[in-house]
């Protein structure tokens, strides 16, 4: 390992064979913990070629179970976001591809951040089981051509060693060690061809478009080097996605879209979204977008949502008639404090804000408020009036939501100008 | 501690508070090892500022017990090596600081290599001990000014911590870690001054002039830093230090030094070395190497060797009698292949077959064998014929000497030309 570690720390490529070793023994843990955390650190400032991204990523994915999806026919498609405020996509573009013909078998994990993950959102429906068998979350994928459910615990455990330590050693921030650790997971769960939505902006992991499409190239290459069909598009996460941040509220927001009646960025970022599964499982971008378009407007989409829901164990009416959601009794609104146009309304400060209502985890043994979060009802471009509601909270108590009022109110500019606004697609990689 | 890794990570400069936190938590056992390892790897690769490589070497120095010299009169100067092939200096030019006023009063390490430390080549007088209580230490140092001990358990428990770890993590060559090391042990064993050998070449730690510059100054800066006066010479180490490779046999050629028959290049080296530590404490360098040249010439400097041992229960008639000292039983004698001049003597590669006799430890548990080493008939720089011998080697068994004689040869350069040859000390810091 020391030799490992020295090559590594001068600049040196590690093989094949030394990473398969290295990551048997992260994984047995016949490593010491601190000879691991100095090979990151030297990872960190020496980086990783391709051919060793792919490799560590491969081995990364055979340290746990790898799903096989081959009982369920057609192009597996799966769609991976790395994390934004208010992004609610998943759970539209899942029923959206498969109402296209395009099957998405997919684990999410909860992670900790303003709101909960996919998986949390999700069990704001009554009844909703994230924690399904194997083989009935194949039936269901079969059945209904898209499934959501829990990360096993099996899956990459390799990958759960590594992120935990880089977690506690400043080693987060290597594009390699992030593109594994995605890429990774993305083989084991055996999708045939992966589609990355890679965030830009104060609310995304990626401040920088430079940073973004350097991580969204290698980890497309990365898909692609281990055999699996692999696109990006590069999407804008300054301001919030849509108009609900929470739990319940994003789950009501994603009805809306598969109703028709999305806002409107978040409704064309799904379009997007959907297509380029679509593409990657054979059509062309007229086709898929065609396809979407259809899906989405014949209500087919939704109807596969509720399917999905009610396969799963969830209470479809919710879905069906979204007002049932119980949303946290206190409430507020925020009124705008100067007239003007939204110059800026800064996502990663609504994270937060949502994050003090009660809507995220702060640690791993936060408990999630479902029915807290925020409704904007305006966002960056929009014109207000002084004294005008720009955004109502929900949450426990009066407290919280008097502590997050202002901090949506440091996330908030007003200015006597138009705001400079940029596309929502940044950049498409591979499709 | 996160904070503190990602700033330096981000090539930040840790305060004053943030080393001392370090240090202590090191110290303390209370910050985790995978922690501290990708600390020192980001040190590693960002390096440290002098002013952090001062305060981690004063924290590091203060994390055990400071030895008090105070009750020694007069100045006092430590001299420490940062090693070579058959250096046995500090045998030397301690009793002879002594002869001149200068007052030592050294703790030396046992440590991993050709040949024992300082430690395991005087244990080699029968009789002698090396853990010396303090106060007795105090008094011999008082008596007859000069004392080599063992290092207390408690000296730099720091340091203990962070070189077993930096061992195992590939984070050894690192200058400031490795001045900190290094000056921290001679900031806590008490002494008011310190005159650095820092060695260059094969047999050296650095091996390069310029990697050895570079430590030398970061090491004077550090101890003037920290209010000790602290010079440095850079000298050679290219070709094995004197005649004799061993602890034994190293003992006797000190015995030698001091009564005037020293090989050329050992004995000047001493008499520079000797005079730098006098001039530390005052002297001109005219007027120091004028007392070091009385010191030897008198036999005083010898005399003061000889009481030396006697106080720490050694027999002093080795000494007198170096005879007496038994070498290993198995010898062989190793012959030049051809006729020429020795172009090369690799330091290295005769270390290596010092070890292979049984001269030093490959491990902790290595039992070192006194009597085993090398006494060299020749060294670079000498013509031989075909067939002379140009070494004897002492060790346990035939098969021993065997191997090592093949290590030897492949030391070894014989060509018709004269070989390049530079000075012994290559360059004088602060002195």
């Amino acid at each position: 390992m020391v030799e490992l570690i020295v090559k590594k720390r001068q600049g040196g490529e590690l093989t094949r064979e030394e990473i398969a070793w290295l990551v048997r023994g992260v994984t047995q843990g016949s490593i010491p913990d601190y000879q691991i955390s100095a090979l990151l650190m030297a990872i960190y400032f020496q980086g990783m070629s391709r051919e060793e991204t792919v490799n560590l990523t491969m081995e990364m994915a055979r340290s746990g179970d790898m799903a096989d999806l081959s009982s369920i026919p057609g192009v597996k498609v799966d769609k991976h976001s790395t994390g934004g405020v208010g992004d609610k996509t998943t759970l539209v573009v899942g029923p959206l591809a498969a109402a296209c013909g395009v099957k998405t078998a997919k684990m999410s994990g909860r992670g900790l951040g303003h709101t909960g993950g996919t998986v949390d959102k999700l069990e704001s429906v009554p009844g909703l089981k994230m924690d399904v068998p194997r083989d009935r979350f194949l039936q269901i994928v079969r059945e209904h051509g898209v499934a959501l459910v829990g990360q096993s615990g099996s899956l990459c455990p390799a990958d759960k060693k590594l992120y935990a330590l880089r977690d506690v050693t400043g080693t987060v921030e290597s594009l390699p060690l992030i593109a594994a650790s995605i890429m990774s997971k993305k083989l084991a769960s055996g999708a045939d061809a992966i589609l990355l939505d890679v965030k830009v902006g104060s609310g995304a992991f990626m401040k920088t478009l430079e940073e973004a499409r350097d991580l969204a190239r290698l980890m497309v290459d990365t898909g692609n080097g281990a055999g699996r069909r692999t696109a990006a598009l590069l999407t804008d996460m300054d301001m919030p996605l849509g108009r609900n941040i929470g739990n319940a509220l994003e789950v009501m927001e994603a009805v809306e879209v598969l109703q028709g009646r999305g806002e409107a960025r978040l409704a064309a970022l799904c379009r997007e979204l959907a297509a380029g599964m679509v593409q990657l499982a054979g059509a062309s971008r007229e086709e898929a977008l065609a396809q979407v378009d259809r899906a989405l407007a014949s209500g087919e989409a939704l109807e596969i949502l509720c399917r999905m829901v009610e396969a799963q164990g969830g209470d479809r009416s919710y879905l069906e008639h979204p007002e049932k959601f119980a949303l946290s009794p206190a409430q507020m609104e925020v009124a705008a404090p100067q007239s003007g146009c939204i110059t800026r309304l800064d996502a990663q400060l609504c994270g937060l804000c949502a994050m003090e209502l009660g809507a995220g985890r702060e640690t791993k043994e936060s408990v999630i408020d479902y029915g807290a979060g925020i409704t904007l009802y305006k966002n960056k471009g929009d014109r207000v009036q002084a004294g005008e509601p720009i955004a109502r909270l929900y949450a426990q108590t009066e407290a919280q939501c008097a502590r997050a009022a202002k901090r949506l109110l440091a996330a908030l500019q007003i200015k006597n100008e138009e705001p400079q606004s940029g596309p929502l697609v940044l950049e498409r990689i591979g499709i």
